[in-house]
């Protein structure tokens, strides 16, 4: 375990509030630069798209602790009833034998592919940058929503391919990733990451859950980031971190006592995007295959107002 | 008016129905080749990314007609709560004087920015390659649905700016874009639509809601695509058309008695993907800036399984 | 006007904190004796079932303003799929020929007949019975949820019709109801209110809004009792008002700058039960038919555990 | 097992399609006569009212399985915010240090204490009455829907407490109610089960989820009817069976390859209105306490439009 010190050494040390301005609302995305953005779609090859999201709707890892749940998709209007002779549009049947479908969504945003913005996480009544908690209400937050993210989260990726690297098929629940790890991992793909690079980090969770069923991938343990990486994270300028599981850091927690330690210091503190539920399976095979692990990503979330994170429709362009 | 006789013509004449195979659910997106998409981004400049989308909360433009409803977001954890000292998670006080918000949304999938998906309209008991309309029901669609669109739609994308070409703020409600209005915005902003091309087409209808109110921009009247377009768009291969219209076409119809008669060859013969409702505020102010009209798009949709259409997180790179 | 120090006043003379004990989470629906039930039983002659909710759907009277909208039903199996085949159960055709219909539904549970629970209203940080309105969380309310209602709110109902009494179809928005006209509806009925009673107040609104639309029904301008009926309810021991309109008391409202301040004394210090949007036009015509004002009513909320109102499914029983 | 020709049998003898006009939508329910509800009425003795429902939240027995899961509350105002000075109403603060919660809520109509409606099931397209299926769309149903059934289902109650009558804390899971064990605990509870009355059903099954955890309440086996009970419901005139398990029959169901074939004669042909989930515990040891076993039970559905099933705010009255 590792002693609970640590963590405020570490808020103290990577703390980021104010670096930005006090108006600040987007953290270390702010570190996604246009030359980054430009370098980034300069060197894409292949003209591949591969996207990064699991699908939504019964399918998911959710099993309804905590109140979260898979989405829920309803049809409001359906092809069997136009078939039937039995659909209206604003009250009178459509002309010309046409019919149409339209759906309504009930979407937990925690609960598959997505974004935490800066207001899913407090540290003693704050939010990121030094916002009282309290912007957060029932109704929304008026400071760090998600929508603050659009139009970012949209640069250089590096995919860090760990149990590859390991010549391993995915890593076990509770393995902390190191630093060196990390590095390891870069060198396995011949990239260096740098400032403002968006990091996919494969933990092999989800290939594991393709063959043995979901079980408690969501909200369960996991690997994933030591707790001890958030100096590297803050030294290298990372802007994002998007893992294939459901909270980023390592569980079981590396500190007595905590809940996801690490999104203190790195989400309150730094105001790291962090990405969960990614899913990097289809990426790490078509970098394999052609061994180039840096790519365009395009993940900017949608523009929920006020919301504690948010889907993108994820994207790496290779 | 036009003649009832043409929607006929053109089904004849444009159907892509089993153009890329009997099993395809994919439609003119196919024609985004890898060619297209590294090429695009080969021909970003200056790293700028536009975000494309509508914010999604009470601001919306939608009034509940029809069933369509502005996105309601609900915390269901808040800072507020928190902050108090109120908060549980999993049944427990959080540690380490944490804390945490989560949100869920209800959201109606056709009323914010969104791309159809090629199983929304149907036409005499099908949809878009011939499948039977009741492969949707109401616990969603076997075929077409817009999952099958996720990791499609970002390529190429081309601002085609009427009103602008036309030293106009925005066109008005009723007015038809005509083949010559799309050759002239191409021409006013030194593109030149190639096949595989993502057709960004701005009304201006959206710049006027800003100054006068949403008023019935959600189903009612708006400037759009003439019907006489649909030969321009097939002879052109133009992938996908999104527009900052509800409904992409003109709006009354152009046909006696037809309700969106456009649609008809369009999405459910051509598989032509349509984007409704997207911000083309900003990419327009971009692009008449330093004068580039075309760009990288992505705008892979959320992959929800079987829905009749579904947002992406839409940016512009430029 | 009144002048606000009534309200001070009121506030004082009237609170019930305490009365039930410290416990108490059911206010004056403590005053519906077993006794009274019987009693209300007992003079049940016709055996006359007369519903008094509004039905649940589109044709409500929400706009959506407040965040409170008509309730959304949405089929996820219909009938339209059985008959062409395409339904499923558990992943399996069923057997037998046979199929099924399932609803969900989303509903604002103070947008249609509903009582308001105990955690509705807050005033100076506090709620019914003096609990901190901290209680009350994003996750509900911890404290005089609708639930601690259920299984009340069933008793003697006594029909004031203050429209008829006064030879009127209806109240006109902005009518306060007085005293005055509440003994001369009872006396109109020829019934005596008397502890534990269940007072439905008709104004006439719904009658009106049935001939001239809905309006600003839901939130608007609205006849309803005055502030100064308090004193009346408190000594007449009434349990609980439910009326015919969105929040029972008059509006616009008769304190300078005040919000629905009856609701201040009443809801918060006495704990007095308020049904709002109640539909009486059937049971008024009933009682007008036969002159039987009196009946028992039946109008247990349903348990949501921790929410701020709830529906029954009410009706008078005569 | 029971022989399948039973099924096509019982369809044919005890089928009351036409028996209360072509216009019915109400089934059995009608032989609740005013005579019935004035006589149950007049025999209330105590005054006690006893809740029949389950609550509504996290706490329920749905597991996801279906599309059916627990009931989702989601404050939208909460007294956190109002504490903190962060809540508004109509875009203000609130005057005179006035606060609010309000609340909605996902529900499935299914998914707790409910009745069917007679368009929850279909069989060789067609629902209770003859009403062809295709009446039922994603939209909802315009033929049986649950709003037929709301004012009725207010009747005579009669507590059929099976274990109790064979000195059982509880029948188990599979268990097939005989017509013996229907008259025997009728004996039991000295009552004569008469036209008209709405028989209430325990099995035990809930006293066991109390003591042992949900496990498969929800959707699994259960005791319940036998298939065989349906001529004794038919000839004793019964208006409605509502019981302590999610779906009145016996599970395993009694024939081959079947899947809940009672609901088949009993629902689409008799037009029987069931009722699921109830929870009979308070009312079992009310009743045993002082020998009453008959009552007025109140059970008036919410009049949602066209959905396949409703809940109640449902008590006995004794």
């Amino acid at each position: 375990m590792i002693d609970a010190a640590l963590l405020d050494e570490y808020i103290e040390r990577f703390s980021n509030w104010g670096r930005w301005g006090d108006d600040d609302q987007v953290g270390t995305a702010n570190l996604i630069t246009a030359d980054k953005v430009a370098g980034a779609a300069r060197r894409v090859r292949r003209g591949q798209v591969v996207p990064l999201g699991l699908t939504l709707g019964d399918g998911g890892p959710q099993t309804g602790a905590n109140g979260r749940f898979n989405c829920m998709c309803y049809a409001i209007a359906s092809g069997t009833d136009h078939e039937l002779g039995r659909q209206q549009f604003g009250g009178k049947p459509l002309p010309f034998q046409m019919g149409y479908a339209d759906d309504t969504v009930v979407m937990h945003l925690q609960s598959s592919t997505h974004w935490d913005s800066l207001c899913h996480i407090f540290h003693r009544g704050r939010m990121y940058n030094g916002y009282p908690a309290s912007e957060s209400t029932a109704s929304g937050s008026a400071r760090n929503g998600v929508q603050h993210l659009t139009g970012r989260l949209v640069g250089r990726g590096v995919l860090l391919d760990v149990p590859s690297s390991k010549d391993l098929d995915w890593l076990e629940d509770g393995y902390a990733i190191t630093v060196d790890d990390l590095e390891a991992a870069a060198e396995f793909g011949r990239v260096r990451v740098a400032s403002g690079d968006i990091v996919l980090l494969r933990t092999g969770q989800l290939a594991r859950c393709r063959v043995q069923g979901w079980g408690t991938y969501a909200g369960g343990d996991a690997p994933g980031l030591s707790f001890l990486t958030v100096p590297w994270l803050h030294e290298h300028g990372i802007a994002a971190v998007a893992s294939d599981t459901w909270g980023v850091e390592v569980r079981p927690n590396q500190i007595e006592g905590a809940f996801q330690p690490f999104h203190l210091p790195a989400l309150v503190y730094m105001g790291l995007s962090l990405g969960e539920m990614f899913d990097l399976e289809a990426l790490a095979a078509a970098c394999a295959e052609d061994g180039v692990y840096e790519m365009l990503v395009s993940a900017s979330p949608l523009p929920f107002v006020g919301t504690a994170g948010g889907p993108p429709g994820p994207v790496a362009i290779r």
